[in-house]
């Protein structure tokens, strides 16, 4: 079963507002199995809706819009699907009633133009709008089926949760199921290298690789009957992309962030950690402090900019900035004790780089970053080049420096 | 001259990630005058990409698609683009050459799938990517333009400015050109009442406002032949809701940030600040840390998240901690201060609130946030009650603690 999702409105064409709704009924489409053939945005034009309409209709067995519901004058969808469809309208009494319950409820007299939303097909199966005064409706004719729905995700979603998506469950056969292997300290291609066969032999289930800002990201995707066998497909592929990613494979699941997952290690192994932060800037402070009840675990964080809050905070010595600079191994190494001797955490993680040429930067040393780890009382430091702007380079060593933590963990 | 936006993307498709390029997009080809006919979302998928290509070229002079440019073997976008138009793709040197600079800076090996990034027809505009490994490109076959750009918005979005915009804005005849006004500290209600009268009145130029994530937007827009006339136009207008919102309206433009400008205030008036953080966790410092030279006034910032580091790094008082507790207006202030005495900075700027309800903190209490500041040897302390979750407190609270920086030096 095939679908298209239309949303109708110029604010969303001309980029006022983003298309959450598209996003919302994709995902729910897939789990009762419906595949998701095309998103299209048309605005609120009567002849190019209608088109779209055809071309919807000629390749997929289903259209659902949202938008264009209201009652103003360029409110079009009904009418015309209901034009593309031959069907014509005649009042709805139910729905009259409920339009009538509304305004007497906000005390305002019923403006003329809110009656044409109580105008349907006897054919259509309308749908109660709760939350406003445009009803939703199925209009079904063969094996063609459009369903409209209001624009406002106040009134779309809980109109498409309690009365639209009970009808596509019958309809349907079958769910689409997706879960995600989530990949750190490593390129989508060289990661998509090492997956190659699976990507291209896939039919059911399938794996599929993108790249995410923060991470790259293997979908694997399986049809079935139900829910737990599209899981027990599933399982096997998942477990063989996790194997082959080994410990670059950081997360499952789909909004998982790097630090979520090692606030998640420091709690359940009762560790506490300490940043020191140069080039980051106090990102990868606020990157664990977004997590619930973390204060447990994340003791303190230093953002040393100055040479002398390394010195006076840090500890770092002052031949060592002479020597090698602020930017170094031994410096970052420096920073990393410091902070766990000041602060007396079983962690101590450091940062210590160039965001950006300029200011004495030269193009080349502009994205090195050297991060520094002290655990269990052993030193490790990584350097990085970062490319990237300024923002790109903090961003990209915040989760080196995160997803560094969480390989010494694991690797204890 | 019409366009439609085509986003390549399974993930976009099924609902994984909400497409925010199309958004960008039909905002920045309004304001070079470009009409959006239609946007559309197509999976990875060439047969289906190759038909929406036909599709919209027969309505549309030009067709711009992110999406689909990675190396992988599902990323047939340019390739497709390419089919449509009838033109064959050859090695495109400068491409290789940045391709082969990207791998050799992150210090690994080219994989071979990346190679196809690097192909290109003779008769296409590569557009460099300086954030990623995909080119795009200008396509243009007669009066029929295919522009393919990359999906991460971190690439799409540099390369539409700096590359693709003043080519369009060689092509289309008129401007529509908005220039916005900033707002923080007041509601979106009490601002536009404010401004009631030049809203409702407003033909060309307009004032619209809008209730962005981290502040008001008033976007005035004018339509005109050039540039130069739209921008006559909207001057009186600007400085009229720049007037009537007072110290309130911190800022012009589009993608300007209230820690841009504090950070400009202080290098201008050459102060240096420190940040003492409890419930914001390193995101006032992190925010700070974003602009460039920043080094010289951002001394050092302290995520003092447990009682102990309050104490033991910021002076706070153990009496004030137990007499009221650590969520009070005098620890703020102490706060404010310890980090002002231990760093020398001009200004001291403290947080301490409760970012979320649980773990004995009630529903009345969560969202509460003392913000202190010390400047010239006066301390301040503003109470908030945020709303939202975790995190949008946060982002609240590290938000409004900036706006009080800027507020108190413009104050003096």
């Amino acid at each position: 079963m095939k679908a298209e999702i239309i949303a109708v409105g110029t604010e969303i064409l001309l980029g006022d507002i983003v298309n959450t709704n598209a996003q919302f009924l994709a995902k729910e489409l897939a789990n009762v199995g419906i595949e998701v053939f095309k998103q299209t945005v048309i605005g609120d034009n009567s002849e190019r809706l209608s088109q779209a309409f055809e071309e919807a209709l000629a390749s997929c067995d289903m259209v659902i819009t949202t938008g264009g519901l209201g009652p103003t004058e360029d409110d079009l969808t009904k009418e015309t699907a209901c034009q593309v469809l031959g069907m014509s309208s005649v009042l709805h009494k139910p729905s009259l009633i409920a339009l009538e319950a509304f305004f007497k409820k906000v005390g305002k007299e019923i403006p003329e133009s809110n009656y044409k939303q109580v105008y349907f097909p006897k054919e259509a199966t309308v749908l109660s709008n709760p939350n406003g005064t445009a009803p939703g409706a199925i209009l079904q004719q063969g094996k063609k089926t459009i369903i409209v729905l209001p624009g406002p995700p106040k009134e779309m979603m809980p109109m498409f949760r309690n009365l639209v998506k009970p009808y596509l469950m019958k309809m349907s056969n079958g769910v689409i199921v997706s879960e995600m292997v989530r990949v750190l300290g490593v390129g989508e291609g060289y990661a998509a290298e090492k997956l190659k066969d699976l990507i291209e032999n896939g039919q059911n289930p399938t794996v599929a690789p993108y790249a995410k800002e923060e991470d790259v990201v293997f979908r694997i995707t399986a049809k079935a009957k139900s829910f737990e066998d599209a899981l027990k497909m599933i399982y096997p592929l998942k477990m063989e992309v996790k194997n082959r990613m080994g410990i670059d494979a950081y997360a499952e699941g789909d909004d998982i962030t790097i630090q979520a997952v090692v606030a998640d290690l420091l709690k359940r192994k009762n560790l506490t950690i300490a940043v020191a932060e140069s080039c980051t800037g106090g990102q990868i402070a606020s990157r664990l402090a977004e997590q619930s009840g973390i204060s447990k675990n994340f003791l303190e964080g230093i953002v040393a900019y100055t040479d002398d809050s390394k010195i006076k905070r840090l500890g770092v010595k002052r031949e060592s900035l002479e020597k090698y600079t602020a930017v170094s191994e031994n410096v970052a190494e420096e920073m990393a004790k410091g902070v766990v001797e000041m602060v007396g955490a079983d962690i101590g993680i450091s940062t210590t780089g160039y965001a950006e040429k300029g200011d004495g930067v030269s193009d080349e040393m502009s994205g090195i970053v050297f991060i520094g780890i002290i655990y269990n009382g052993k030193t490790h430091v990584q350097k990085h080049s970062f490319t990237g702007n300024r923002n790109t380079v903090r961003r990209k060593a915040s989760i080196a420096a995160l997803d560094f933590v969480r390989r010494c963990i694991l690797n204890e």
